[in-house]
């Protein structure tokens, strides 16, 4: 009886552990699952934004050209965007997140198809900023460069010259760090990654291209070639901002309460920066322009990208003021080099991407000012500097021979891209010097 | 004493689980909560998106059109995000999701003032895809129709001619299933149920319209009648493409990791869509256009629509090219028919729907070539055309009589609908032939 | 033995409890993380729509000056954007949420640099909040005041005049609640709070500055001086609408099922808003406007901000219709008043802020017409007025002195901001009579 009594017992304190244990299971396999979920809903969400970069710079450079080029300029973004995505999922996926066994570049994952369930989200996430890098330089080379170099060029970026920079920084995420990786270069979001590696590639391309038409006169001078919309300049400088909150905040890819801060250091560099400049202009007694503002606040947000989530504010807000002040100045450095332009991308982007990843290192929360730190970080610069501007020079160069002309003729420059490229006008109503060809391109349509 | 031992072990065992009980249901509670929370957040953002998709279609449409008819097509897309919210809330949501005993259309739940809290949720992500098949139908028959007739004909498509069919392929969230849910036709997101639909619904449009003066000779030629503002329609573009990541993956309702796949899906498919065209365009010797290349990217993501979902990345790949050649040639074939779609939406969202909705059939995962799933998808292609295409026929017929003509009248049409149906000019300042008259328009005001 | 038994037994139930202990215990952890993490997911996204107002209040207002003025009324938003987010951080936190002993006004965490997790997400909401309120009276003002004055009074808003009536009605974060709140007054994301007090800034400024030349003849009678860019107003509009779901829905803060019922009440609101405003029109026999279609949905998206999460969805079209009627007509009034609005924000933001805060009292859900209640929300709409249109009246009086002229000189106003202002042209080639100016503003850059 007393045996059955303990066998009795046994069995109750049993079988609640039991159904305890498995209710904590399914507990525990419910929350897992929520987990994933968030954290999907989350990379999706800093995905789509970081697409929507693609239109920010389509407007942002289209405004900033004269309107006989501006469909070449948003065709030139457009197809950054689809062969940014193609080539990304074909090789430079691969290439920059793949085994890595080197430490300089991965090797599987080509086109993939079937992935972990969670991968998918990363790659589209990645993806993004592959087509964000890429984008970068067509600013800078417009109004002069044939489209379709300029594509491949696109899809070289895309494929081969970001992604294997990225997997130095980011790679590793299957098996193997990258080199720059393993010596813990802080590149949070991308200020270098992204940003400087297509600001890099601008500075080839405008390097290579030379200067437009018209831009500086026989004596030195030069002459400034006005944008023809600047609404849209504006309105491409506010869906950038808006956008860079997916870039910065979503690079966490786990959803968890410090995206707070990390969206408020994004935001407050970006303020510092266009708020710095208008004092600057100020001081100075010139005229505070609109096209200025727009790049200071863009120069702050690419600063702020690398150290977004390891500095409090305030140290955001000088990341972004310090920006600000490389943007009213370094232009007219480039152009005293004779070097042309177009968006001052190499300053936005470039420059401004090698001071936020300085200043990553210096502004280190609870490590700052640290010569170990710092050190790795201006390798990381470099290194950037040396890989993009290099091949970028070299692809082209080659590309200047191999499509005869990187560079569209001097009359095509004349007439403007969109009418010699292809066969359109951005406002066909409105440029009435124009309108009388409209028969001899409806006969190429 | 040895039964004390026993009580008070069996109590400490019984305290012990239901403490433990207790504890697990609060946790199963608070999970379930953030659960239905998490999921909220998802539809919601969602619907956010897809309604940003009416901003897409509106500068789509208002660049594709001539400086004069601006205002109007911008009205007419205004106004059916507005009905379609209104007559979609009022009549559309019952016949499509109400009690459905028939499987042909719902028959409860009008204008809902007391659902479930979680349905409200369905209820605004399903409104936004009611708005966006009504205003797929605008920019083919811009700058000749009459506005009030058209806000009634929008109004039809939302309350009446979307839902009915929509119960068919979607119906049933309180009881009864739609017949064509019945038989298992995939159509994950609407590649037939919102594009397909807005598509039949422009081709029956353009059909009672006829073209627009000056759009075909006396002998046959056609005569491009180029639009005003290409930068809009290149940003109506992008954000179209935004919005639909929205549109695809937020089609899951339930927010989990399989949104990645389904994102980039949608993503390749835009992506090799407008490459397909482009590479078409270059092997053919003829101009890349801005038009077409958005076109073909839309084309691209309408064809993915039903099929994101259940296919892997290089069907989504082939699924999107395919639409890039339809992009590319389907409008020549509609232009020899003398038929005038101003912005190509036949072709982008019936015809590529259509396929995409076959494609989806073709290349289901694990289950690839089924000819029996061929055979309900095309019962779902066919079925959408002629309930579509039938009843829009219909409707437009009937309004052409009852509010005395459909069409505006000649001189209206080469006036511009902009001065005679509203009293404004998009550019007074630049439409210099025009301002003239701006007495004349304020008197209206 | 049979001790041994008992010690068994009772350590086996001791232990299978611990355990059991210990995983409700990190279960419980985990859930709390992933519930802070979802509604951090939810007030960021919240936060970047709420940013994105930005950009659709500077298309609005810059499409509806003549192109003249165009940059200056861009550059004054963009100017928003940043000092709304740098002074908001700087003292409008500290002002509004700070640790606020009298009811009046917060005292403490100000340029915070070391907040809880958790509050830097409150912090990034609340300053695009703060900006929003800020731009509202950029537009109302447009074409006539100093931009660097402009800018002053931004700041003070953005600092001081929001942040202070702000603490009133939702103070108290930290500790010690705000007098309204105390009382009761409903404004859930704040028809009060943010857009009366812009529309009373922007009501008192246009006071102190006086109408544009030409606004107004010798006998009294009104001209209409046409927005250059309509298309711009319509994106603009789309892109505030699309903003608001974050406005609304994201003041939540806790991500929960009633999001659903919010977005939908506010969608609806601004749909009957507009169809109000139309069938107005039609029954008076005027033009249908774009622009006031466009400021009816906007009227009805303010007027529903205050009683979204309160009141059930046939209020919300309620609500949003009366604002429609209140856009079409109060213009009418301001004009007779000589009152020179260049958008109607004191109209939409204004009046319609002050039903809308009226209508969520009326049309409280299980409480509807409780004179207790409406009391309280009428004084709320009282207090606001008195406070921002008395202290904003003494601001811009103040700068009117100091800095010289609040108002630029007649040869600059007719000249164009833009030129004289900022050096820069809108649209360069298009703007014919200007160009040969180009020279001189070279000069300056």
């Amino acid at each position: 009886m007393k045996n059955i009594n303990y066998l009795a017992l046994l069995l109750l304190a049993m079988c609640s552990s039991a159904w305890a244990d498995e209710t904590l299971a399914t507990t525990a396999k419910n929350i897992q699952e929520i987990r994933i979920s968030l954290d999907s809903v989350w990379v999706i969400l800093g995905g789509i934004l970081v697409f929507f970069m693609q239109a920010g710079f389509a407007l942002v450079e289209s405004g900033s050209v004269r309107s006989k080029n501006t469909v070449n300029v948003l065709m030139k973004n457009y197809m950054d965007a689809c062969l940014g995505g193609l080539v990304f999922w074909l090789v430079g996926f691969g290439l920059m997140f793949g085994v890595n066994s080197t430490g300089w570049f991965g090797l599987s994952h080509f086109a993939p198809n079937d992935l972990d369930d969670w991968n998918w989200n990363l790659l589209f996430f990645q993806m993004m900023f592959a087509a964000t890098a890429t984008t970068i330089a067509s600013g800078a080379m417009a109004e002069r460069i044939h489209f379709v170099a300029y594509v491949v060029s696109a899809a070289v970026v895309s494929g081969f010259i970001y992604p294997i920079f990225g997997s130095w920084a980011w790679g590793g995420l299957f098996n193997g760090d990258g080199w720059l990786k393993q010596l813990g270069f802080i590149d949070f979001a991308g200020s270098t990654v992204v940003h400087s590696m297509g600001g890099w590639v601008a500075f080839a391309g405008i390097v290579v291209l030379g200067p437009r038409l018209g831009r500086f006169g026989k004596n030195g001078q030069s002459h400034y070639l006005a944008g023809h919309n600047l609404p849209l300049v504006a309105l491409g400088g506010f869906i950038l901002w808006l956008a860079w909150f997916g870039f910065n905040a979503g690079s966490t890819i786990n959803a968890n309460v410090s995206i707070g801060r990390i969206a408020l250091n994004t935001h407050l560099a970006a303020c510092a920066s266009a708020v710095a400049y208008m004092i600057y202009a100020l001081l100075r007694g010139k005229a505070i322009l609109i096209k200025t503002t727009i790049n200071a606040s863009l120069g702050g947000l690419v600063a702020i990208t690398a150290g977004c989530a390891s500095m409090t504010p305030i140290y955001a807000v000088i990341t972004g003021a310090c920006a600000g002040l490389v943007v009213s100045i370094m232009p007219y450095f480039m152009e005293k080099l004779r070097l042309d332009d177009v968006v001052d991308a190499v300053t936005v982007h470039g420059f401004c991407g090698a001071w936020g990843t300085m200043a990553a290192g210096l502004f280190l929360e609870n490590n700052m000012f640290n010569s170990d730190i710092l050190i790795v970080q201006a390798l990381g610069v470099v290194s950037a500097f040396a890989w993009g501007f290099g091949v970028a020079y070299i692809v082209f160069k080659i590309l200047d021979v191999v499509m005869g002309g990187l560079r569209v003729d001097k009359q095509h420059e004349q007439r403007g891209l969109d009418y010699t490229e292809h066969a359109e006008l951005s406002y066909p109503e409105f440029q009435k010097d124009v309108t009388f060809e409209t028969d001899n391109i409806n006969k190429r349509h």
